[in-house]
């Protein structure tokens, strides 16, 4: 990977398979398109690294880690995601289980079956699918999960240590975003970032993250500058700040919100929206919050949706699970 | 308060004693000068506000409120500090004592201090002056204080919970800042702010509120985009930054950071910090980061230092440990 990356404009000519590449545009003048952060890739080579780990730690004697799932109701995207998130588990030698309750589960049944599990020394790490039917109270859930075993990092204590910057479980999709744009080499020290979206689960911890001190006890701090943009920002401004940034990360879930005019050329552009939509021939597909097509022609690097931070997210969950079992083994 | 806000420019002119006035510059035109957010006076208004609820909550047959204040070691500037907050909690009815530790104090036995106050059922806030010395984990120290009383909201669980938007203690200084800009109308609802510096107990807490949902628990959001600036931000980018803002805060104890040219006309400058210096005639004096002399020509409002934020702390304290009396007294 790193090859790759500093090896750049010789691999586009020398590595064909590279997603980097010139186009002609219209004025007939040869351009060089972004570099494709190929999340699916990476994260790949990170579920591999952990697999080895994973390996040589049960090869020491210690117990595999654990994961549970916990799922209420039918959502069919939400089963989806748990599905791949226990099938990764499982490829890379974490015992994972999935514990599905019906849509009229109560909130004190739930909570109770987090505590059977906080309880449970076989288990490392609890994960509760999010959205939760309307009369459970999400916050109060997640906070009942016990701190060491928080592997989504939603917990307030979790939440409070990742602001402290000191050490704790980061919320998978913001470190994925960070383990993107340290392994593929992105320099954030001193650089102007935005975050557009200021959820709680997302944009904020990206946020944090990025505009931290790096020397801190987390070692996660990115010390960019860092603009919070979120639905209450006018247009006009949110154009201005993406067009003075060197790194944008949008995590918005609105289509096509950040177009090519928006970008600084060469700038680089992090994807986290994913929505699915239905195209003109009927046919459903899931999108970003970039105009791909087009940001692609003026940006240096872009993630692509599906294939970017989203692999990466179910890799750095996998991370914060063996992590979990880790810490907990430790104490 | 209402009223001069409102009247502004009448105001100038009905009322010789409002800070607001034009000046002629080098080329003979008249100016306004910014206003002045006189921070003493709103914070005397607070106080008295709090003395009359706290009569009020004393007369319905309550325990007044009760603060302890720990100090360790001599520093003159902590032990001013504190001897202004006890003074203020007296003068408005809060029970308020200060327990002197030599500096010697090892953290175990600061920590057994805090731990009694803890259990203390007489006591509702416990405020531990920083800095400590050298020996001593402030993190851990801070952690040792029962959430409900850590009335400087330092702790873990009121970091996070002021992160999630929640009702918490928030940190006086970063609440004194918040309700500067709603006493005083300053508009930040879609409005471009730039916080200078980062720290966790003062740039952090400041620009969570700011940019957070208003429509969410903690009331406490101002829907602002924000820019978090800090000590790697390069000068011209910082710079740019702040040119773009319609409202700065800045809190870096870096003296005239932030000059004139750097200021948007009509801007509101909030000057957190406070450094004490010596002038070219020998004599010490209290400034902030802000060029106040030159600002004030080209800002739409501005607050002094001394007089300015450093008051509104205080009276946040306040307003802190009467928060906590109550909240205990639910529970």
């Amino acid at each position: 990977m790193r090859h790759r990356i500093w090896l750049r404009t010789v691999s586009t000519v020398l590595n064909p398979k590279m997603r980097s590449h010139t186009y002609i545009d219209t004025l007939g003048s040869a351009r060089i398109m972004a570099r494709v952060l190929d999340g699916k890739a990476l994260a790949k080579e990170i579920k591999a690294e952990l697999k080895i780990k994973i390996h040589n730690w049960v090869s020491s004697g210690q117990r595999a880690p654990s994961l549970r799932c916990i799922i209420v109701g039918e959502d069919p995207a939400s089963h989806t995601y748990v599905k791949n998130k226990i099938a990764a588990a499982i490829e890379i030698g974490i015992e994972a289980q999935t514990l599905k309750y019906d849509e009229n589960l109560t909130e004190e049944a739930l909570i109770t079956a987090i505590e059977l599990l906080n309880e449970d020394t076989t288990v490392d790490g609890i994960l509760v699918q999010l959205p939760l039917p309307n009369n459970i109270d999400e916050r109060r859930v997640c906070n009942a999960v016990a701190p060491e075993k928080d592997v989504d990092g939603f917990h307030i204590t979790n939440v409070g240590q990742l602001c402290l910057d000191m050490p704790t479980i980061v919320p998978a999709t913001a470190l994925a975003v960070i383990e993107m744009l340290k392994r593929f080499k992105i320099e954030t020290f001193g650089r102007n970032a935005v975050v557009v979206g200021r959820s709680k689960n997302v944009g904020l911890p990206i946020a944090m993250m990025l505009h931290s001190d790096k020397n801190h006890d987390s070692g996660l701090g990115m010390d960019a500058t860092v603009t919070v943009c979120h639905r209450y920002t006018p247009p006009e401004l949110l154009q201005q700040h993406c067009r003075n940034a060197d790194i944008i990360v949008t995590a918005t879930g609105v289509p096509n919100l950040i177009k090519a005019d928006m970008i600084k050329p060469g700038a680089t552009v992090i994807d986290v929206g994913i929505t699915r939509i239905t195209d003109e021939q009927g046919k459903t597909k899931l999108v970003g919050d970039v105009d791909y097509d087009e940001v692609v022609k003026v940006a240096g690097a872009v993630t692509p949706v599906p294939g970017g931070v989203g692999p990466m997210t179910v890799a750095m969950l996998m991370h914060n699970t063996f992590q979990a079992a880790q810490k907990i083994w430790q104490q």
